[in-house]
């Protein structure tokens, strides 16, 4: 029998995750990543927390400042919580932003500026980790920040011809499932946070509604039982290795936010749009061979080229154990409980790491470890401790 | 006994590198790389050459253009290497360049533009096929545009200022060791081809002797025993991961371009250089538990964070068999000789494809095939032939 089929071992599991998230995973993030002399988080570090890198990643100062907030918001209010995202905050305040107002993607320990990127998700996760943060202090700036990100992320990732293109948009003009899905998490944490606002005439709630639209739209394909992660802007397929290339972790975690949208406003069409997309990328993601999720798959099966494309990353598994519990907790399907069961085993059993904590971010597909590094610009304190939180507090709420 | 320094197996081992070339991998490109339609070479090729991908690398089409017209040059006066050259020179020349000079990156099967990246192999690539084609074809017009390309790849390589960096240079300036390296094979490559030549006062010797002072000053670390892959302007090492990243196929490579110049001229200071930098690296590189060379190693021995770092690509490994077969022909040390069984016996068992021929390109630690494709954007008719065809010239001329 698996974990939430059992009410006695719903309850350990609910122990389980707080304990992981509480005991372990924030303290060692507390203690190996946060920079006491100029403010903000170091992720670059290796698997006992000493420091691999000292430059500072700015998803990250977003992204760790809305889940030490939040887990100040909702699960205690502990000191510790509270300075570590306050320092995240203070440091991409003072430290993160362009003369343009675009987020650098890393800058030094001291704040100096190293690369700038493209894209806009630093400016999503700022906008998040700015309203948690409003809610913890009660401070309205930080909620006029947050929608000044927003806004932000909303105009370069929408706003047609703002954002540089990688590939010429004439010769073959591409949409990606990235914006949208970021679009859905950010608005519901702002939503959650902030309460009402309006964006560009819109609420939070609107908004969401046209991502989803948009994601079921152009994105997904019942024909081919698929979540695309990449397509052209009618939606059709792009019959190149980069139009084919699925991304299923990326996906769960984008059916995890629809079934997370439809369980809060009772939206039954959303629950079945996110099972959907589970069921399929579970089934093209899952790895029968050695267990967990494969990092990329092909549309038509070919080979990928991308080099770790077998490779098992800590993120999807923290995505997939967040979506199989939601979707057993809508349904009661016994097949999510099994799906939450494998994922959760087989994530604890290769990821986890009893003697330093944390998890490992990168093994091998068979599961060995690849490199022992606990953190990189693209790992540290977000999926695994989103991951505990939200199962957590999702078996405290059942089990009241 | 090692194949090197038995004449019997000398003998052999030239006529198998040969067989390789000229039947298993060029008729490989020959039947599924070429494109007859438009022109030019696809390289995107599942494991038994069916197209992955029909999008066009410029990389490619300047290294094939170069592999094809010098083996017309160099190994058999053959209509379809010419043909094959002419093929990936005119889709170059046709629909290779932007309007200010610089080639694509990749550009659509029919030659439209795709991407464009900031740096410039691209053109490195296109100056080396245009002057390998002057020779086959006599033609004095591609002369002048290998020229062309070389004079482009000098000023973006550089001229301060006119690459865009990637990281603010005022707040870490670095360089890399690429630019250099490929200046030394680029002009040699010139020099053998167009004879005689001057680019801004200085001949192709010159230069070359210039790139290799330049390597020995700033990148070659004596005391670390280390060839480094990016260092600040005056050489020091950048204490951050992007500047411990050491990559031992490219400084083995960087190695036996410095091998074959002191071989060339005789320049006994050169072949040292060589050798110290084939030592450190071969030591740094060479896998001890699984054998191979890992693509990636930290200066420090910490934890490397691309998340390839301890895979088995195929180039390194042909770089190796050259490096470690030049360095025995210069020295008659046994260990050159028995690195070249080691680095020679591993690639053929672990790269070689006998059912399709070619070879795999992207290998797990363990030597397991990561996905079989035989050919990517950076994976085509270069590192793999150009190793088969230097090695067998080199035997030739030895037995002669």
């Amino acid at each position: 029998m698996s974990y939430l089929t059992d009410p006695a071992r719903r309850a350990e599991l609910h122990s389980f995750y707080r304990a992981a998230l509480v005991d372990d995973v924030m303290p060692f993030w507390l203690k190996h990543g946060m920079d006491p002399e100029h403010d903000g988080i170091f992720t670059c570090v290796d698997r006992d927390g000493s420091l691999l890198d000292c430059d500072k990643s700015l998803w990250f100062q977003g992204r760790a400042g809305w889940m030490f907030a939040t887990l100040f918001n909702t699960v205690e209010k502990k000191r510790d919580y509270f300075d570590a995202a306050g320092s995240c905050v203070d440091f991409l305040d003072k430290h993160g932003y362009a003369t343009d107002g675009k987020l650098f993607f890393t800058v030094t320990r001291e704040g100096k500026p190293l690369r700038m990127r493209r894209y806009v998700f630093s400016e999503a996760f700022a906008s998040i980790a700015h309203a948690a943060y409003a809610k913890a202090t009660g401070d309205e700036h930080y909620r006029e920040l947050a929608l000044k990100d927003f806004a932000f992320y909303m105009k370069h990732s929408f706003e047609p011809g703002v954002m540089t293109p990688k590939v010429n948009q004439e010769t073959r003009p591409m949409i990606g499932l990235g914006p949208l899905m970021i679009g859905i998490v950010t608005a519901q944490e702002l939503r959650a946070n902030l309460g009402h606002f309006e964006h560009a005439g819109r609420t939070a709630t609107e908004w969401i509604d046209r991502f989803i639209f948009e994601v079921q739209r152009l994105f997904w394909k019942p024909d081919l039982n698929v979540l695309m992660e990449t397509v052209a802007p009618d939606g059709s397929i792009i019959e190149h290795a980069e139009g084919r290339l699925l991304n299923p972790g990326h996906a769960i975690e984008c059916a995890w936010f629809i079934l997370h949208e439809g369980k809060l406003r009772g939206e039954k069409s959303y629950i079945q749009l996110g099972l959907k997309i589970l069921d399929a990328m579970w089934e093209r993601g899952w790895d029968q061979m050695n267990g967990g999720l494969l990092y990329y798959r092909d549309l038509h099966d070919k080979p990928v080229l991308e080099y770790w494309q077998d490779m098992k990353f800590w993120w999807p598994h923290c995505e997939g154990i967040i979506a199989t519990a939601l979707a057993y907790e809508l349904t009661q399907d016994p097949k999510y409980a099994a799906w939450h069961a494998a994922v959760h085993d087989w994530s604890f059993q290769h990821f986890a790491d009893p003697k330093y904590g944390e998890w490992y971010g990168w093994l091998h597909r068979d599961g060995r470890v690849s490199q022992p590094a606990k953190g990189s610009l693209f790992k540290g304190p977000f999926h695994l401790p989103r991951a505990l939180w939200y199962v957590s507090e999702l078996l405290k709420l059942e089990k009241a």
